[in-house]
């Protein structure tokens, strides 16, 4: 048993039923792609940003159908009543730190307007999520630059995705240990559709840390509301992404499934807690063109009786991208010396070994 | 100028500037029928029933995309949740009295059950409106029975649709006159879609009286906040309906419109108003079949851009079916001895000739 | 070890972190009452009515703050949209199956209109809850009358309440086992508020076991999608009442969170599911009056940094009234010779054991 | 009559029945201050802000509840789910144009991180609307500074407020004409509860032009699906400050019925269109401290009974708002010799009498 650089699935822990993704990734979505910029500067920057592009094409020309959730609001996700009125997803989904999403925004809007095909595009509506990292980045400096937020789309690239201390995760703090970047899919069966989900999550909330059910929270007495970094309260940003033909209306069903899935590893969604899903289809068949001369658009959508394993692939694979993110995230010092202990990895497989969850 | 049998269209009254399809009435829109009970019993009994049917299928069987939207929720409309959850409508459309909502639940569903091919049907959505009519009728006796409600739905037809004082609009009061059921429709110009929007409505409401823009309300020195008839609040059910390919995120945004209609006659959507909208597209493309081997459901729909004009015709006919109630509707005694007036009608084109405004 | 007639929290399964209330159910929140009319009849009526007052006065006359949040819309509770605007609940919170939600609104009614004081009153918002028990009960048959309803609102009583194949629960199913009633609370230590969060659950709905974090239907070999019990879908009705004094607002985030202790359990919330959540707060500070010269409500409120507390308290006793309810339901035949097992609770008690659950 | 430099009210137009304010403007809600930022360089500069704050403290330390309401959300306004989830607003209300937006929340938060007393504050919910005025402004060239957003919170003051082409106004269409910034109030009598109601508009938006219930658009042959400009869909923010001891679920009802009085100057709230209200509560006595020992926040807020005549109120103080900036913006030549044409005041005036609407 060597916890570093393994995965929780490869040390034997089993999240769910359901079969994961080659990756198990939301790269296993087809298309799909991730990218981030990590910032560590001297004693006080534990910053960065991460982009998800649902698909390799121009997406303001081929929107794709889209839904937020909202978990609990107290957050500055940018975005949210157009993805709500039109039903779709016209850039890349950035991740950032809270200050920061007028940052993202900006740069957003300007990869954007500059994409060939773009030239006379004057509305962008980007879609850009954070979380507070606070405690261990210096947030009043709002060191993240355009730069830095386009250079992680430009950076996107399908296959592994790195985990914990990176990008938008950088300086973020879950269950009182470092969190960060977690990511995890699910592939259906055929027989029940075949279609794969995958999440992304930037972990900076609380609880009482649930890992396969065990209670490890409780084993090792970290427990909210006992100090200052536990009521730091925090957030959590989640992208799914899935293949499924879904229009937003269903897409907003999937997306309310993963709260449920931060739910099994004991988050509480806090009043503090910033915590909201973008869900999207990359089906090819539902993509928007910005510019057509047809009046409708294509609606073969998957029937709602044919709804309930996407929820539960949503679930699953959201439940193993928290935990992920909390295996893959490092110690990290920061701001004003403050620091954060990565989960006590070989503690933790010790106490599921124990419970007989390790296979 | 004989204000008597005829509708304000017919009398020169111009509400809006698309043109109205040829009944100028919710059954323009093919396929739709609607059917009213009309309950006068006694010197205290004035109440009814209106069934909207949205095709001639079995509704159950052939379910269509469907939105609520709720412009004041003080009321009790049953079916909410489900319409906006699976973003579809199962039964015919019921309107009725507050208290009568559960009797008309309850009908519906037997109604349902008891269809050919409904033998295996153990859930019913049913979707049933209503205003109080409480000053007039004795609402509090629950005159309506299972009957009633079924009979509305089986004497349902298309062409010319009675208003006023008929089925639901029997007992109600709009704007200190006797209010009622009205109903207009819109047909656009092939240019912008060739699609018909129609509208019905219970209406049941206050406000300061606008006709054709003109300020009727103050001209008749009759204004809320003054009387217990105008205080008594009331409510307003609108139904619209469209063969325009819409999917429920559409259908919302139809509905929210109908409200925009509303306001233009000058209501206020006050505190105790029960004001909801219920849009739901006839497109046979669009059917939502209940048995089906298919995993997808077909529906290509019209694109976000193509709305705006749907837009407009939703606020056009809302509005002058909210007028058309108006002149249909007559003197009514009732409970009590409570007695309303219609509206006083010579008087009334009389002010719009005097500004301008009868063609 | 001997399961039978013992709650969970007796046997050593425990949930959570925090303490529970003295009867660890619903009636811990003060003034709290629950009453059932539970109808075993013949081969084939399987069902009841289940009702929960949130105080012992007139509940028309004086309200109690509220709100109503959707996991899942496919049901017809009654009473969503006026708790939702106007914020508040004005009859007992009644639950039963399906097809009697009608009866349930208009005995309700009944009873409210017949209430000493309430002469003069011709609108009341019942709040009515479902699931369907189809599979064992005669839900075609409407076997719940007035007379049950009314039944179950007179006898309610404070202190133990009965959990299992009672009331509404009679019929129902949870995981591919007899599922049915479950009550559960937490009692906030004096550093956190001190307020007490009782949870009422009604339980009828599917997913993967989890039980105090372990697979158990995953021991069991109990998946979804696998057979047509498990297909069948259903629903779960969770009230969740406090002393806390919250408005509609937070009331609603409180609503919100008993979902995340639905999802602690396995449930999924799948397509066919009604999953509703009703909260009120029964703190006297807050009861809105019917009639009052006062021109204000009182309204001070707990802060929004004080809430998390409920919002865990919430998340834990909704999980474990869900367990409560498993454990307390026996096996059941009913409809058309369907049967229903209870939960192995010897089994499971030994699986827990095994993996170091049961203290 | 001379319609420069005049109001629509001094000139005879008048638009409800309620009283207005000392200024007829938003600002006549005591507390309430408003700042421009105009922005008019060289030929393609056409644009600015406009900065509305609902009281002089430190809005960070003493929050106003507060709510917002989306008319149609093709738009980017940011702040929204932080304001619908703690119910409070914590900065000034920024308008500007839509690529500005992220301009308006970086200046807005560094505004606020700077302010004395505000030196730990490391999370600041911004809320800052958008209007496109691409057609007259070179939007694309992104030329609001953080400068130009800082100064219009800087210059805000109490008293007249400047309309037209100023601030956030400075490029906007609305009807086909040029639109800009108007603002309203109503004063409601004390036997109404004697509240003032204020409202502040960007009109940006199309329809058939609707002046106290005349149909000017018509008479001037001005309609929407026309042409280019008319076609540009374009937005509505509205603001809707009230010293009223409103809560967020009140300020919501407020809040959709500003939408109303949209509706009734020929609005459509087009596909394109992205219609926001901000509302709030400036009574001192519903301030939320952002530090305080108390667990409680007082408020005695107004009944829901009490909630009609504020509903009306706002209406008429958002219509006259509407056509205040018609009749206060000019003609406008800017990017790309784009020309915007005034209302022509003198022709409206003349067809306003005829129709015996002015007084």
């Amino acid at each position: 048993m060597q916890a570093q650089n393994q995965r929780p699935r490869d040390l034997g822990i089993k999240i769910g039923v359901l079969p994961v993704g080659q990756f198990n990734a939301i790269t296993d979505v087809p298309g799909v792609t991730v990218g981030h910029t990590t910032l560590i500067n001297g004693d006080h920057v534990r910053t960065g940003v991460t982009a998800i592009l649902p698909h390799q094409g121009n997406i303001f020309q081929q929107k794709t159908p889209a839904a937020i959730y909202i978990g609990n609001g107290f957050g500055k996700l940018a975005g949210i009543s157009q993805v709500q009125e039109l039903g779709n997803l016209e850039t890349p989904i950035i991740l950032t730190n809270t200050l920061s999403v007028p940052m993202g925004i900006q740069a957003t809007v300007r990869y954007t307007l500059a994409q060939s095909g773009n030239e006379d595009v004057r509305s962008v509506n980007a879609v850009v999520g954070e979380t507070n990292d606070g405690y261990l980045n210096d947030i009043r400096g709002m060191h993240v630059s355009e730069n830095d937020v386009v250079a992680a789309i430009n950076n996107a690239s399908n296959g592994k995705v790195a985990e914990g201390n990176v990008g938008a995760g950088t300086g973020t703090i879950a269950f009182g240990y470092k969190g960060g970047i977690g990511t995890s899919s699910r592939k259906l069966p055929e027989s029940l559709g075949g279609y794969t989900v995958g999440v992304l999550v930037q972990t900076n909330f609380g609880g009482v840390l649930t890992i396969a059910g065990a209670p490890i929270g409780q084993d090792l007495e970290q427990y909210p509301f006992k100090s200052a970094i536990e009521k730091s309260d925090g957030s959590c940003m989640i992208v799914v992404l899935t293949d499924a033909p879904l229009d937003a209306r269903q897409l907003e069903r999937v997306a309310k499934r993963a709260m449920m899935g931060l739910a099994r590893t004991g988050g509480i969604a806090s009043n503090g807690s910033g915590d909201y899903v973008v869900a999207a289809s990359t089906a090819e068949s539902m993509r928007i063109p910005y510019n057509t001369k047809a009046k409708t658009d294509n609606g073969d959508v998957l029937r709602n009786d044919e709804m309930s394993p996407l929820f539960m692939a949503t679930i699953e694979a959201t439940e193993e991208a928290i935990i992920n993110s909390l295996f893959a995230a490092e110690d990290m010092e920061g701001r004003d010396g403050h620091q954060i202990k990565a989960l006590p990895k070989e503690r933790v497989l010790s106490l599921l070994k124990q419970r007989g969850l390790l296979k």
